[in-house]
């Protein structure tokens, strides 16, 4: 059977000079007569023959060549294969053979020259949600006073560190957790491995999470002000660590200067159709704001307005270029709800305003991070350069839960088997750039879902399985903090739960797990920057393999009992020699014995 | 065997104040415990629990409701359906069932409100190539002197029309057809089943197919001039016919006085870098003009310079703008390799400047049709509303090419069967609206490509079944003049023969077939506005069916030897009185008896 092999990376993918020197792995029967590469000009279908090579690979494949122009086009440089006989032809592309030609859109992709920012595929991020992290030891009972609520009769919780987090008033719980706790526990991070954080918002708004902004141009000092995160920043900066801001643009929080509801007298847009603020927000025609999905806590910011659009991105000192520069210097954005905000009190015109967030960013600090949240599909976002990559809810975590727990992000059953999770992963990355695939934002969970741990229930067994996916996967990990040593909880609040300090509370050998697996992909560049490709995915068993230039890594995920497996011959698997870096199971002559219930790791 | 069964058109589709109300149709055993509908709100995924309907159909399906609120949200309304067990769950989406959830953009979508040409899906068209079509009997020996060639000792052939065709001088031989030949023959045309021409392009310019431009603002006196122009406005206009210009703004011609090539002394960009006009065009190190693939008599225009972007499209009397006002008030623009043009000598921020286009046409004309020339995939554009619709190779031509003439647009062989053709255009759809899916501007072939009958070769036989196709399946059919009447030909300059005005040299039949064709689709709302569903594919055989309301049409192409077709049962086959309208086919009790190379079509 005739079989195709191709990554958009080295060995496959060469520059040289002014050319990308694109090869293509042929093996088995049927081999084609002519190749042809289908790649583009200015959005232009582009026909270049290949030329099949004489001498065959080491492998025995043959070897068809062809090359890019790269003085002409675009960056992104999107490519696939059309293979041709006497009286018929097929496509080679990202999601294997097709018999008509493929979406411009799922083709192999390559961006060169690359203007993403560049440190982003070797950071191990960690995602803190600040009160619930760490306490400052230097934390006094002042700081603990300053929790508040403007809505009447609202109650606050205030709970000391070790007390249980209860269902009632998820967001106004308070554990004093902020910003200099952070950073007294950045050797513990550092130890995890841990080169890059992000941060639940940190802006000064009356709710613990702080989605519900008061004051973009403060810090909380619920959370230690604006000083603590000076110091935040120094002391990151000192242990080489990255920091991520979240940005909340879509909506603003109710007791904003700019739309004040609980305050008549001092000019916000709420009630005061004169306002200058007014047409930073929508109102209907009985004078009533439009809030983000029912919450009236949230109205929604309007883009209509020229003045917004300068205060949020535009202006000179727009918010998000504010924090962008000194003394902040922080390396990027996380935007919340990105795909939502727009004119009109609706997603009016969001791609246009997206891309000016994201270029205004990239105007004050050319490598700056941004990346939105999307639960859904974000390829249109990223396939208009609209950011640099999106949380990966859809490409990453979704198939992961279906794969190992059987749920949906609805908690409706689905259940696959793992030539369907692999069929999903794939179809979505076709739809990026292999750099774009890299930068992706990879997590088991988030402040937005139950810990993955207690998704799994009475198949927590399952779960050093996706510790090992999360960092050998394209795209870059991120803990949730806590994960690491075993902190569970359903559902927000629950899974906002303040961390296990105390290390009988803690599981060692999860965290030990997390801990070599943060230093395997420290020093491998195949699981960082490397192509990936599926080589077996059969019912209870995946196994794919990372190819970075002379570089092999083999990930074998078995959800099911003890098993023996033989991928299809493959060239990219035989003639080297392998070390088990991660789990038990064995690799001898191309197969593979995989124990009950785990994940292994080899490395060529 | 479970089947599910929806189109995104009533009577699966009824707007019901502000709610759209969405009715899944489901056929067969293992029927699933709950449906939810999946729509979205701004972008954002929105489950609507859906309702099983306690009567089911006439047809015996399982009814399944829900509904979109349309007082939220943007006006394309995606959503799909997400089937629920105990233990799993099934998307279905416009491409059948999928075991994981279906791109954003490749589920059912409709347009509520629509902001498209609400008269495209209604048009006849018919594509003229102005020097080719015919001559005016009242056109003088004058105006066969006005031919001329500005680059030194480049030949000028002048044909009488009954002469043959040669492969020299394409560009620069000339028939003498005129745009008052058109007028004269606007009878021809209505009786043919025409009611909306789009012309080739007819201002000002050396070249006889004018695509490279010596002045926009003018008509080409060889063609009659602006008053030609004038005079075919309102011949159509009396006819009731729509009128669509080609738009070439991707490149001018080196001729025009913006650039200049061959006048030292005239202030044209290409040889006083002091230009006015200079960074309308791009220049490299050396003073080279960037032109179109190579071709220096089509210099690419620069879309950084705002000037420029004043001068094609934003401006207030802007060339886009200037030809849908009074008095020419054209109903539209074809646009040139619109998916090339850009800034800097490329396609950058092309989608920018191709809605900027589209926008500035609808200010000035909202119901003008704008669509753009795309060979390969055009779904990026559409998707992103920078045009309304696309020439529709992708999605159309090629797929009818690979099924009946076995060949594709590089006149590679591609041989297909008919699940593979459904695949494939099915695939491409997937990506529209229905709305959109209407305004495809569909052909057979083009001014460039070879001729279909061309391609043909000895399956000419075929050629009907094509002619069947082109006016049943969603979009707006295009007759590229001459086809009518089997005229052939094979590429540039081959395909653009004279008319052969001589009955003796036309095909009858085919024009008859041609004529009822058209006939039947301006009576049918279904072939007009309906919903396509195809309900068997396979290896010679393709039926489909159009379905608008109460209305069903149903087409069946075989191309292979006579047959015997069955396909699964479907509940919109079922329950309806049949009547053939055309071809000689039976259809009884759901059984399908297909004469050999034969299409039919049959009426509920």
């Amino acid at each position: 059977m005739l079989n195709a092999w191709h990554l958009p990376v080295a060995p496959f993918v060469k520059q040289q000079h002014d050319q990308l020197i694109i090869t293509l792995w042929l093996t088995g029967r049927g081999q084609p007569e002519r190749v042809i590469l289908r790649t583009e000009v200015d959005n232009e279908e582009t026909p270049v023959a290949m030329r099949k090579m004489r001498k065959p690979a080491a492998s025995g494949a043959t070897l068809w060549r062809g090359a890019i122009n790269l003085q002409q086009g675009q960056p992104r440089r999107r490519y696939s294969f059309k293979l041709l006989w006497q009286d018929r032809q097929l496509w080679f592309t990202p999601q294997g053979f097709s018999r008509f030609p493929p979406a411009r859109l799922e083709q192999f992709a390559t961006d060169c020259p690359d203007s993403g920012p560049q440190w982003v595929a070797d950071q191990v991020f960690y995602q803190i949600f600040p009160d619930r992290f760490a306490r400052a030891s230097t934390r006094t009972p002042e700081q603990d006073a300053l929790y508040y609520h403007h809505a009447a009769g609202r109650t606050i919780i205030r709970r000391d560190w070790d007390e249980p987090l209860s269902l009632e008033a998820g967001g106004s719980t308070f554990y004093g957790g902020c910003l200099d706790g952070i950073s007294e526990k950045l050797p513990y991070l550092k130890q995890l491995g841990v080169t890059a954080l992000y941060l639940n918002p940190v802006f000064m708004a009356p709710s613990v999470h702080k989605y519900d902004t008061e004051n973009y141009r403060h810090v909380d000092p619920q959370f230690g002000g604006d000083e603590a995160l000076l110091r935040l920043r120094q002391n990151t900066l000192a242990q080489g660590m990255r920091l991520i801001l979240d940005g909340v643009f879509n909506h603003s929080g109710d007791t904003h200067g700019w739309f004040d509801r609980h305050n008549r007298g001092t000019g916000g847009a709420c009630h005061n159709p004169a306002s200058g603020w007014r047409d930073w927000f929508s109102f209907d025609e009985h004078g009533h704001a439009c809030d983000w999905l029912g919450y009236s806590s949230l109205p929604k910011l309007d883009y209509r307005s020229a003045t917004l659009v300068a205060e949020i991105y535009q202006g000179e000192d727009s918010i998000v270029r504010h924090w962008l520069k000194a003394p902040w210097n922080m390396d990027g954005w996380r935007l919340d709800v990105v795909h939502m905000l727009g004119e009109g009190g609706g997603a009016h015109n969001n791609l246009q305003h997206v891309t000016g967030i994201t270029r205004a960013a990239k105007e004050t600090q050319p490598q700056a991070y941004v990346f939105g949240e999307h639960f859904g599909d974000a390829r249109q976002w990223l396939q208009a350069d609209a950011e640099d990559a999106a949380m990966n809810y859809r490409g990453f975590t979704l198939p992961v839960w279906a794969f190992l727990a059987n749920t949906d992000i609805s908690y409706d059953p689905q259940k696959i088997d793992a030539q369907t999770c692999a069929a999903w992963m794939d179809n979505y990355r076709a739809g990026l750039s292999h750099q774009q695939q890299l930068r992706m934002f990879n997590q088991l969970d988030s402040h937005d879902t139950p810990r993955f741990k207690t998704l799994l229930g009475k198949d927590v067994a399952r779960l050093p399985l996706a510790v090992v996916w999360l960092f050998t996967w394209p795209g870059t990990p991120c803990i949730y903090y806590g994960d690491e040593v075993g902190l569970d909880g359903a559902n927000d609040p629950l899974c906002r739960k303040p961390f296990p300090w105390d290390k009988n509370r803690q599981d060692a050998g999860l965290l030990q797990l997390y801990q070599r697996m943060a230093k395997l992909r420290s020093r491998s560049q195949a699981l960082r920057y490397g192509g990936c490709q599926v080589i077996y995915a059969r019912e209870d068993v995946l196994v794919f393999m990372r190819v970075y230039q002379q570089q092999r890594v083999l990930v074998a995920i078995n959800r099911g009992d003890a098993c023996e497996v033989v991928p299809e011959p493959c060239p990219l698997l035989g003639g080297n020699t392998w070390r088990l870096k991660e789990g038990t199971g064995t690799l001898e002559a191309d197969c593979l014995m995989l124990p009950a219930i785990s994940a292994c790791v080899w490395q060529a």
